[in-house]
């Protein structure tokens, strides 16, 4: 186990280590690619049964690794843990919690006193799993934008391959919010047989216009930098920091609610309670937040890999892929049992998609639980309802 | 007259031309500097009374000139009707028609037969009002980010500097959408007695945090690029247009519903009902669309002029600049009649910002209407709804 369990903490996994698997065979990706070698970065919590019939399988959103739950041993580098708030949770720390650790551990949503929890950076990421940073071994050199273009089933098809080298043939449960929740869905769908139970947080069955073209505007401010070099930075000495910067700053908006942001920001000035009349300086608070999320983030994020995770994402799309357009027809493979949670200020990922889904699911004769939580906080939501998301989770995974 | 009337055209003011007049004496502005020379652009449509008591000025949005009505004389440059759907209804045409054709002319909201309707570019504009692409007397070279930081209330100070020189002392009303509304709101608030009724649409008393970052985003996208030089690109031959194009994507998304989008795009591909894999080149219809959205925009605006623009809409803030935080304070100074009209699926000027202004004005005793019109457009409704305003509009200005 990468995970030590610390007695003096309560509910914590305690000090955990990213570990690193090669799969042994390429991986064959929808665009018609082979991918090799692909390597996987991982991070487990909790004990694996002798019959091997409890691990859940935790997918990470757009900007997420394999650290979802302790404290990272690798105190410089990894944790991702952001979203609303989750900054000041951090004040403090050298070492940085995982970006699910209040679902994840002993007594919590993901029980690792009961299941073995299995988290992976994502096919494309830039934590450790091979992605457009990593080298391409054609060349010699980072692939930049010659890495394949991936879908959210490549995603899954690798997290597949890797479990194959656990030991692990079938899932108690897939479950991850966001692009998290796309994968658990693209489980259930691809993988019938080999999941139990999916947990779709904050997700869709496949994005609405409004979301996929804030990603396409994020997309294009990473390559209107200059910087980006279509694609090939790496080793160059620059990088499209700028553009990930607004790419950041568009992206961050969408995840929250016009309600939280006016209640935590409102209209208030960064310099008393007047204006400076300055043209580029933050003269808003909410100005100077969005500027220091980017600053932070472009620090710990490549923009290759933000654009393939922003790609995949938003070609998903359940009814295209498995229903010739056909919701209903899309999930009537899934035998899996289906926990949606929904909130109800998310207008990125609104509750309507979920109960869409839930429709679809439901005409098909299968078992599923839809609960929209009243919350204000909008698609962060997934990262800071643990409260309240942690009785209907542990309910499900129970039953 | 600038404006003659083409016989053959009912309901058209026919062929205008843009006229420029130059400002007498020096312009103080809130940020304590004198701008001097002033010029105006601007164009009239219909007749001033002999009692110089007709006159209506309307107010252009971020973005727009002064060709409001009717179809440009220049044929080359003119002409900024845009917003969801405008460019389809100008297909064809080599005179572009005036932004808000729709509701200024013979017998429609602004009816050219009773009033003399006056349209200025704002200060700080590009199409013909002293901006930051103007000429700095200081130096001979064109202002750039030199140019003075500018409010709304500087705007307002210009038009009535400019009307002055027209003649008219009271205007019948002043009327406009958007950042045009907030001239509108602030005409009412700074001087009282000199206008007889506005007509505010699609506005606000103070942006809401949410539409303050996205401005703060568009402007970032701005600055982040190198071709923008710290604000001095003029004659360099190079233009921040990719960080406009960005701004402006980003910008046409908040002026849209996510049910317009869906309903005109859904997740339709470019190419046939397949994906291709590509990284950079757009896939989904509203992916092409943003992208032409931004082509044509960068073609006709000036990006410093998008930043001063977009730095006074977010200042503006009626209960801060006159009221000590307290809205119905800031409007006790009110004599016009006030019409508010707003949208329901506008998320970026909601229609709970009217409320709340609606709720101050009846707090402080003033005379008004407030109309929210069930509309799917959002924001874009104030220029695209026009066969609902006008019935409302003429009816209010006949009372």
């Amino acid at each position: 186990m990468a995970a030590r369990a610390n007695d003096d903490t309560i509910g914590s996994v305690g000090t955990v280590e990213t570990r690193f698997l090669d799969l042994p065979s390429p991986l064959r990706l929808d665009c018609g690619a082979e991918l090799h070698p692909v390597r996987i970065a991982y991070e487990t919590y909790g004990n694996l049964a002798p019959a091997r019939d409890n691990a859940i399988l935790v997918c990470h959103a757009l900007s997420g690794d394999a650290h979802a739950a302790g404290y990272s041993a690798d105190r410089a580098g990894a944790g991702t843990r952001d979203g609303f708030g989750a900054e000041e949770r951090d004040a403090g720390r050298g070492e940085q919690l995982g970006w699910w650790d209040g679902m994840i551990g002993p007594g919590k949503a993901f029980d690792t006193q009961r299941f073995f929890v299995v988290s992976t950076n994502l096919l494309g990421g830039c934590r450790g799993t091979t992605g457009p940073s990593s080298t391409n071994p054609a060349t010699g050199r980072p692939y930049g934008s010659d890495f394949p273009v991936i879908t959210v089933a490549d995603m899954v098809r690798a997290q597949r391959a890797f479990l194959a080298e656990l030991g692990i043939k079938r899932l108690a449960a897939v479950a991850g919010g966001s692009l998290g929740g796309m994968q658990a869905l693209e489980w259930a769908v691809l993988y019938g047989d080999d999941v139990g139970a999916i947990v779709a947080i904050a997700s869709t069955h496949g994005l609405r216009p409004q979301g996929i073209a804030w990603n396409a505007i994020a997309r294009n401010a990473i390559t209107a930098d200059p910087d980006w070099q279509g694609g090939h930075y790496y080793g160059t000495g620059r990088a499209p920091a700028r553009g990930m910067g607004v790419a950041r700053m568009v992206g961050h908006i969408t995840y929250l609610s016009a309600q939280a942001l006016a209640q935590k920001f409102g209209r208030r000035l960064q310099h008393a309670d007047d204006i400076r009349y300055v043209l580029e300086a933050p003269e808003f608070a909410v100005e100077s937040y969005l500027r220091h999320q980017a600053d932070s983030f472009v620090k710990r994020f490549d923009a290759n890999t933000y654009l393939y995770m922003s790609r995949a994402l938003s070609y998903f799309d359940l009814a295209r892929q498995y229903g010739a357009g056909k919701l209903v027809d899309a999930v009537r493979n899934v035998s899996a049992r289906t926990l949606l949670i929904a909130f109800s200020s998310d207008w990125l990922y609104p509750p309507g998609d979920s109960e869409e889904l839930a429709a679809a699911l439901h005409a098909a004769g299968k078992r599923l639980e839809l609960h929209v939580i009243d919350a204000p906080y909008g698609h962060d939501c997934f990262l800071l309802e643990e409260a309240r998301q942690t009785p209907i989770i542990r309910r499900f995974l129970a039953s």
